[in-house]
C-alpha cells in the first residue's frame, strides 16, 4: 500500500498521560513532511470521534500550538474507553471512505490496539485500502514487545519524587503517623509501583515494602511486614498497587469499591486498597496510618515528566507515520532497547493482533522472592526512563551532643 | 538581654513542609556570623529533643549539607506533634541551663508557638536568661499577623500545578471518569484548597468548584452545584478541603475515619470526605466519579517548591537569628508584604502570645456568596506567592471538519 494517497486521521485512546501529546505532535509534525498525506484530521473522544463525525482539522492548527503539545498533558483531543461493536467498525470504514481517510493512527495501551487490528482486519475484507498504525502509550508499561510504553517514564518519575518526599516526611513525623501507604496506579501489572523505588538510595529509604498484583498479598503477611520495618525504623512507607489481591485471589478494596461496577472493556472499577489497608495496621498493630493516592495526578503531572519520555513519545508518534507512509499497516511501533551503556532506543514494529488485549506483567527476575520489593535488575531495567538523576537531597551527619543531665526518670 | 552569650537549639514542629529546612538553613547560617552564639545545637524530633536530650551539633555539619537543606523537603531534625506538661517545661530549662542555651528558635505553627511563648514566660519566672524566637511554618498558611507562612508558596503551587493536571486529565476522560474530587490539605483553614484556583486561565478549567471550612457544605447544594457543572462541561473537577463541615457543623468524612480518635493537642483526626462526596455523586446523579488525595506528598513534593517560598524561608530563618541577637524575645518572625508591585516582602516580628492557638481563617473576600469559589481578591493576594507563572500549556482551536455522511441513527 505504499504510495497511498488520502487523508489521516489520528486518535487518543485511554487513560491521559504526560506525553501522549507529544506522540500526537510526533505524528502531526511528522505528516506535514509527506505530500500524500493530504489532510490531518485529529477524531475527537478516541474512535468515538470517527463514529459521531467529530473530526477536527489538524493542519490548521498554528505551528506553535502543534509544538506546545509536547509540554501538554492529558489528551488534548479528548479519549475514551468504549467497545466498538460490528456495527461501528463498518460506520468508520464508511467515515474514511467518505472523507478519503487512508491513514489511521491510534495512540493507546492494549484495548486500542485491539481496536485498531480489528479495523485493519475490516479494512481489508472491505478492500478498503487502509493503513492503520498503534502508537503505544500507558503509564501502565503493561504493552508486550516493546522495551516499554511512552508515558510510563513520566508518571515512574513522579511516582519515585513523591515516594521519596513522602518518605522524608515519613522520616520527619513518623512519630506521629507511623505508617503511610502510597497507593499507586496500575491495573493488572506492577510496574508503576515498583517504580516507587527508584529514588531509593539506601536500604532505609522509602519505600519500605512494595506491593504488585503480580504477587498475592497475605494480609498477616503484610501486618508483619510492616511490623518488622516499624520496630527498626519507626516509620514505614508502603507502595501498594491499587490493584493487588489477597492469598484466596480476592481484590482487597473497600466494601463500598465493589459496587462500583466495571468499566465498558469488562475491568472491574476498584478502590480502596490503600485505606483498606490502613485500617488493617492501625487495628492490629495499634500504630497510626494514613494514605497518600496521588490519583490521576501521577498520570498526567508535567512538572515532572522524564525528558526521555516526552522524546520517546515523540518518535514513536513519528516512526507510526514514517513507516505508514512507506507501506506498513496492522503494527504498532516499539521501543527497542541497543545493548550496553549508555541508554538508547530506536524504534521497531510489532503485529497489532500479538499486542491487542495481550498485558506485559513484571517479570519474576524484578521481583524479590518474598515478593514485597523490587530487584537491582528492575532498577537497572527502569532507571534510565525517568530520565537522568533526581536533584540531590542532603543528609545531617548528625554528630551527639555530650549529655550533662540525668535521664529523665 | 542583648549581647547574651552562650549556646543556641533550634528545633523544627508540625507537619513538614518543602521548605521549612531552609529556614534552619537560614537560621543556622546566620548564627554562624555571630560569635555571641557558641555553638549550634539541634533538637532531634522537636523539642522532645530538648527534654531527651537528643541533641546534635550542627555546627559540625559540613558546608554543603547545610547550604543543601534548602532544596531538601520534609523537617530534617525530625519534628512531633507534643503537647508539653508543666514538668516538661522545668525539664527543658533544666537542659537549657546544664548546657549554656541562651537562644531557643522554634520552627514551626500555632502549636509551636504557644509552645515556645510558654517557655519564654517560664523562662523569665525562673530568672533564666533565654532569647525564643518563633519561625513561622505551615502548609496550613493559617499563622495571624504574618501575611503568609513560609511552606504555604510551595504547597501552593504543587496543588495549583496537580489541579491543573488533573483538570487536563478530566477534560480527556471526562466521558468516562465524569466527577474527579481532589482533596487538599487543611486543618480548619482553606487557604491550601483555595491555591488549587491559581493555575486557572478561564472559567471553564479546573477546579470549577471548591469547598473550604469556612463555609458550611450542604449535600443537596453540592449536588446540585456539580450537576450545574456537568450539564454544562460533562466533567467536573471539585477541589475540597480535607475538613469540610455540612449545614449541621457535622464533619464530613467516612463512617469509620472518625473512628481514628484525636492527636496530641485535640485535634480530631479526620479522613474520607472525597471519597464520601464521590458515593453521594455515584449516587445521586448515576455518573462515575474518583477521588485525588495527594496527601503528604503536596506538603513535601520539593520539585514543585516555590522559589519565592524557598527563599522566603530562608529570610525568616536569618532574621529570626538576627533579632534573637540584637535582644528580642518571646516574638515569631512576620512576612510583611510591600504595598504597591513588584511583590516583596521583608520581615517583622510580632508577640508570641498573639500567635499563640490563634488560626487565621479566610476572610469573606477571598470566598465568593455562593461559597463555592475564592474571588479576585484571593488569587492576587496568592499568586505571587507560588514564585512566578506556571509553564504554559496549549489548546487546540478545534477547526471542525465538514460532515460528509448522515448523522447515525
Amino acid at each position: 500500500m505504499a504510495g497511498l494517497k488520502g487523508r489521516m486521521v489520528i486518535g487518543q485512546s485511554g487513560g491521559p498521560t504526560a506525553v501522549i501529546n507529544a506522540s500526537l505532535a510526533g505524528a502531526v509534525l511528522e505528516a506535514q513532511r509527506h505530500p500524500q498525506i493530504e489532510d490531518i484530521y485529529g477524531s475527537l473522544e478516541g474512535i468515538l470521534g470517527v463514529i459521531n463525525e467529530n473530526l477536527i482539522d489538524l493542519g490548521r492548527e498554528r505551528a506553535d500550538v502543534l509544538t506546545g503539545l509536547s509540554s501538554t498533558p492529558a489528551a488534548i483531543l479528548g479519549s475514551c474507553r468504549y467497545k466498538l461493536t460490528p456495527d461501528d467498525y463498518e460506520r468508520i470504514l464508511d467515515v474514511f471512505h467518505a472523507h478519503n481517510v487512508r491513514y489511521f493512527f491510534y495512540i493507546g495501551g492494549n484495548d486500542s490496539m485491539d481496536t485498531a487490528h480489528r479495523l485493519s482486519q475490516l479494512a481489508i475484507d472491505r478492500n478498503y485500502d487502509l493503513a492503520v498504525m498503534g502508537i503505544p502509550k500507558t503509564v501502565d508499561n503493561d504493552l508486550p514487545h516493546t522495551d516499554h510504553c511512552p508515558g510510563y517514564g513520566s508518571a515512574a518519575r513522579f511516582t519515585a519524587l513523591a515516594v521519596r518526599d513522602a518518605g522524608r516526611d515519613s522520616e520527619a513525623i513518623g512519630n506521629v503517623d507511623s505508617v503511610k501507604i502510597v497507593e499507586i496506579m496500575g491495573r493488572n501489572a506492577g510496574w508503576l509501583t515498583a517504580a516507587s523505588a527508584l529514588a531509593r538510595e539506601s536500604v532505609d529509604d522509602a519505600p519500605h515494602l512494595i506491593y504488585v498484583p503480580e504477587r498475592p498479598v497475605d494480609i498477616d503477611r503484610f501486618v508483619e511486614d510492616v511490623q518488622r520495618v516499624y520496630d527498626r525504623l519507626h516509620h514505614v512507607v508502603v507502595a501498594v498497587c491499587e490493584t493487588v489481591r489477597d492469598a484466596e485471589g480476592t481484590v482487597i478494596e473497600s466494601a463500598e469499591a465493589g459496587a462500583s461496577g466495571v468499566d465498558a472493556f469488562g475491568h472491574p472499577q476498584r478502590g480502596g486498597v490503600a485505606d483498606t489497608l490502613c485500617r488493617h495496621i492501625m487495628k492490629r498493630l495499634g500504630v497510626k496510618a494514613r494514605f497518600d493516592k496521588a490519583g490521576t495526578i501521577q498520570r498526567s503531572f508535567m512538572l515532572a515528566a522524564s525528558p526521555v519520555d516526552v522524546q520517546e513519545a515523540l518518535l514513536v508518534g513519528e516512526a507510526a507515520v514514517r513507516q505508514a507512509v512507506a507501506g506498513v499497516s496492522d503494527r504498532m511501533v516499539t521501543l527497542e532497547r541497543d545493548a550496553g551503556e549508555p541508554y538508547r532506543c530506536t524504534t521497531g514494529l510489532v503485529e497489532l493482533a500479538k499486542v491487542a488485549n495481550v498485558e506485559k506483567l513484571l517479570p519474576d527476575e524484578y521481583l524479590s522472592p518474598a515478593g514485597n520489593d523490587v530487584t537491582d535488575a528492575f532498577i537497572a531495567y527502569a532507571r534510565p526512563l525517568i530520565g537522568g538523576p533526581l536533584p540531590p537531597y542532603v543528609r545531617l551527619a548528625k554528630h551527639p551532643v555530650p549529655h550533662r543531665v540525668d535521664r529523665r526518670e
